[in-house]
């Protein structure tokens, strides 16, 4: 390791990767489960700062109320003890077969009523436990067929669901916001709001909207061939970049979640350049956990579950370096520069220009020179070179 | 044909798609240029209603005044004669190298205003020729790179752009709304705002967002592996669905722009379901036009141009027919039914019912029998299958 | 159902897909199991020819000989009194936590000689019930990282399992093909031979190759973004087509297994005409068994799980109707004469044309008028279109 | 850069990648073109061994032959004068417009014979250059529409034409091998040949197949989402690994050909370990050119296509810097051997044991304790971790 991380790092793990049994579509378990606290001690150790999970990463699906509160006060305590933060809880509707179909839209109403409750349910536990984000992924929420779905209908009802749960947690006074993390397939054929887009777009329609952001994952907006970390600035943009989920992913196929950086190197470098030194030109700035939601390799025991745990802190410590060295490097500022990089910061209209200004002004239209203009080398590659040498130099 | 469509179909074709000469990426034209327009009485002839086009479809990019005027007053001619509506247009920041690093998003702020006024001159011409959409496809405006572009600055810019744009619509009281086209990559390597949810994300940040929506591309979405009619879907609950680009794509690869319903079947025959019958459950229905923004394929010479247009139309048509049957089968009524798809439209929570209500409801989960819940067939292969019955039967 | 059944075509399913119970990554199984031969008088009663199965579909992995014998017995005599077939078996090599690096290429020689071995003892069961093609599907065998294999060591491993097990079919005188199956990734992050083309270029290598043929699935080839029927046409061409897997998939994603033609209906189509009506200038033609290796939804019950095998089906019958009328219509038969495919059949040297004629005639190369045989329209839009239409005529 | 390369670096450029004038499907040329021997000095400045080039590349498509000669013999000289050895020499089969229904299997005989006649005269300018390898790319050799292609003939075709070209140069004594070019898609909507498998599995199938092997190219395996390195693995060991295409790809869309490592970064690595450390257990090695196909980006001018040439071989010295390292340390060592890496060199079967003996080894399975065996924690992802900490470390 590049150095041990500190709680500073705010480093955090779900419970459910460490704790990944690594059955697979095609194969069983390779791996035999401990208690919930019992990768408590052993994150802590390895420089975690917090821990978020599913309520049935912790009890089970059918636990009785005592049950529930002995194992959930048990891990509780395990994490005071370790001194991790609890920092997201997330709601399960996806393992049980009853969300076959979708918790918050699925076709059968009774079922969209039990989800809705499981939710609310752990909205309590969560804030209850501390939690600040509380993540929902609608895994199960999509279709295999066109022909299964309301359109309409899911929408509608997916807006419902999300904006009782915020208003729920408005109205109890919760310091807690909820991270939408979307998913484009797997478990369902097409998953609703597939993209960081589609759920920006969904918030903007809720009543509750204003505690409703994000938790991107790198894997799923990468199994859409997308730019995660264009993802993330949209979403910073838009204010609403709450929590993200950091992995690994290796192009469009099933998803992987692989050790952060062990998917596309290229692309986790820009990612942390963003995180530890925000846009080039300032801007809004991520401040949350640096949350990973990783699988230990199905081909690992235990003792590769925590030298992969290591590893995505690893990474993210060594690429955070690059990236500083990157950005502090003067030549690179000076290629940056030439490459116009600062210069889109700037508004394209003057401090107080009207549009009828703009149009009166004939340097920008009648009067530009469109063929000279075209010549501007913009040196990208030169630009990006130079972002490789530091990441490999 | 199934029959020669008429004026109500309002079918309308880009002179950019009957006129491209099959110039690509490793070879060179293989059809010759008409005037633009000679393509304009085949196209009515063949039963289209509209046209539509970029502004450098018409005229060239370093036309005179003089030249530009004669040239749009002889198109405009054209489609009068012809009984053609004009009834998009849209303006290339594309082809020109000045364009290469996009045009409202451009690094070079020179080359941003020069491209604003390309833009907003468009407009004028648009609102002069009666379109009633403009469509904006910022398909330069993106990076190869990561290091290459302030990506906070880049939604700024685009964000200023757009409302710009929009805010000079409004002022001048045009009858003009702006369809904004996503697109996930090509020409660019990653492109901003790459599918229909991201588009819907900025409008909302948008100031004059109430005349921006979107045009989705059917190809487009496909690129991302996204489900084209769920992008529909959300537009339309977004209240945003201003205009349609319908063509066929096989698959995430290059965009291959082919007639509709030639590449995937089945989601077009879901599409044009939305289209003509609207969701199962009522709901925002499409009014616009019926756009098509394929290539005719570059093997093909000025007959098999023809013959391509003419299989958009002949194909959209088929598919009309079969979904209005499909629909209005008992058999299928009874099968939605079944499937639930029905109950999706009614709200999770009962009229009027507070969140207090329903986590005292204890049916919906202290008593909630989840594993008889499960057992639920919700028969979908069934009902998919029947639609794929009236489909091709 | 367009007509029921008979065994005359050849419809033969996987125990392990009427029988999967739907568990998935994110989700615990959703039916209950039947007996192995609990599916079998209802796959005879909706009109299948054939089963097929993985040992392990039948018996425990750990099962004792006698258990063994018993439950094989079992279905052996189940099958023969529904009038079924056994025209294939296949080796699970992937469920068992040992395999969890693979059979024939893990990395752990004790575990690649376990694999061997208990492929080898499922030939002799295979030929024992009188299967015909026994399939070698290597999930397994891959990687997810490039550190983690020898390469050449893997190819060597392979090729060194493969000519054991082909040896030992022909040294034991069964009458038994094996047949490779290739996918490109899941359950690893890539696995060997994931195309046809790979795995045909293995058996190339191979000792005993003339007993190695292809299995190839439709899903598979489309989860790498490959056309299936140019698949089976290059397998036949190399007379290496000895099995197919018929299913459905909507593009590069997760492994959906739908059923066949709910996928790319076009390609689905095609694959047929192929099936069924052979080369339009003959060659080659598969006389096999028609396999469907799908997975009933998981959103289905056990009613659901009949609906989706007779879809399977209906689906080959309805296309193979389709396909005889398209290539039975006199205008396509022009619309295809007019687009050269027949032409392509003539070989480009005349009959008896060395090469040192072929350079002396000058009305190749030296008189050929390239600009005037590029205007060549080759009507390819048309012709599809009306394939288009006696899909869905 | 890193240091200079040397002639013994072996690096070479297609004159069509630093002299791409950057037309898009979507734009027009960025830069201007220089002549042939332009380019020639300034590769060899910065470090070139070799360069190769299309037949078109150098003389148009109609040039005289006088007009040919000339142009050839002053590239000649260009190249003498420069040091660079022309290592390939491939032929232009696509760009002009008689060629878009391809060369070797265009639906059209007159044309086959055509394109057959031009890359015979091809061969003849590569040995009369001194060219060692004449790389066949059939981008046009493909189909949209599974109806427009008897599949059948077009593989007969290939064939035909492959056996044609490659019989005359072994009747000409040449001392030369054809490197065929697999790529899936673009421009063609199927290729045939799309991968390194199926054009290993049809050069299997050549008369003269001996002269015929691969020259696999990054970015075209990547497109199909498959893994570069395995490819190349697969074709050294079935001794076809003729020559390499290196350049960089960010995923499954169309073919972007960045500057080699500018992509998958940890793919690149990999590539190069193989490149020049060989496999882990000895086997057959690549010793051709290390040949660039990439374009500089259309938004760079001159100096930026100098410095993306520059760029391509700084990337390659530095990850063999990083290769050599990786595994000469004593601890990737260990680790490899901790995973099994060296083990899977090891034949399944003992020297001489035959398969009697092996299935009469209890200890092999009757004995085998596979719970025990699936115990064993390969390591993979700290072995991983191992290497990208040495490529970034």
């Amino acid at each position: 390791m590049v150095r041990t991380p500190t709680k500073e790092d705010r480093f955090s793990f779900g419970l459910w990767t460490v704790g990944w049994l690594a059955a697979d579509p095609f194969g069983e378990t390779t791996r035999r489960p401990l208690e919930p606290w019992g990768y408590v001690d052993r994150l802590a150790e390895l420089g975690a700062w917090g821990v978020t999970f599913h309520d049935n990463d912790v009890f089970p699906f059918d636990a009785t109320d005592a049950e529930r509160d002995r194992i959930v006060e048990r891990l509780s305590r395990a994490c005071r003890d370790a001194g991790l933060t609890i920092e997201m809880v997330t709601t399960n509707t996806f393992t049980h077969p009853v969300f076959k179909d979708g918790g918050l839209t699925n076709n059968d109403r009774a079922i969209r009523r039990f989800g809705l409750r499981k939710i609310l349910r752990n909205v309590d536990l969560a804030a209850e436990l501390g939690a600040t984000t509380f993540v929902m992924w609608g895994g199960r929420e999509g279709a295999e067929y066109d022909s299964s779905k309301d359109l309409h209908a899911a929408f509608e009802r997916y807006k419902e669901g999300l904006d009782t749960v915020a208003g729920y947690i408005k109205d109890k006074g919760y310091d807690l916001r909820i991270g939408l993390e979307p998913k484009p397939n797997e478990p369902r054929g097409d998953i609703f709001l597939p993209t960081v887009g589609h759920a920006l777009a969904l918030i903007a329609e809720l009543d509750n909207g204003d505690v409703v952001g994000l938790n991107p994952e790198v894997g799923h907006e990468q199994m859409a061939g997308l730019n995660y970390t264009h993802g993330l600035a949209q979403a910073l943009h838009a204010g609403k970049l709450f929590h993200i989920d950091l992995n690994g992913q290796k192009g469009i196929k099933y998803d992987q979640d692989l050790v952060f950086g062990h998917g596309d190197l290229l692309s986790a470098f820009f990612t942390v350049d963003l995180l530890v030194n925000g846009f080039p030109g300032g801007g809004p700035v991520y401040d949350g956990a640096v949350h990973f939601d990783y699988k230990p390799s199905r081909t690992d025991g235990m003792e590769g579950v925590w030298e992969s745990a290591a590893a995505n802190m690893d990474m993210f410590l060594r690429l955070a370096d690059k990236a500083r060295a990157f950005r502090a490097d003067p030549a690179v500022e000076e290629a940056m520069r030439r490459s116009g990089v600062y210069e889109l910061a700037e508004p394209t209209l003057a401090p107080g220009e009207t549009v009828a200004e703009l149009l009166a002004d004939r340097s920008a239209y009648e009067d530009f020179d469109a063929q000279a203009a075209a010549e501007r080398d913009y040196h990208y590659v030169d630009l990006h070179h130079k972002a490789v040498q530091h990441l490999i130099g």
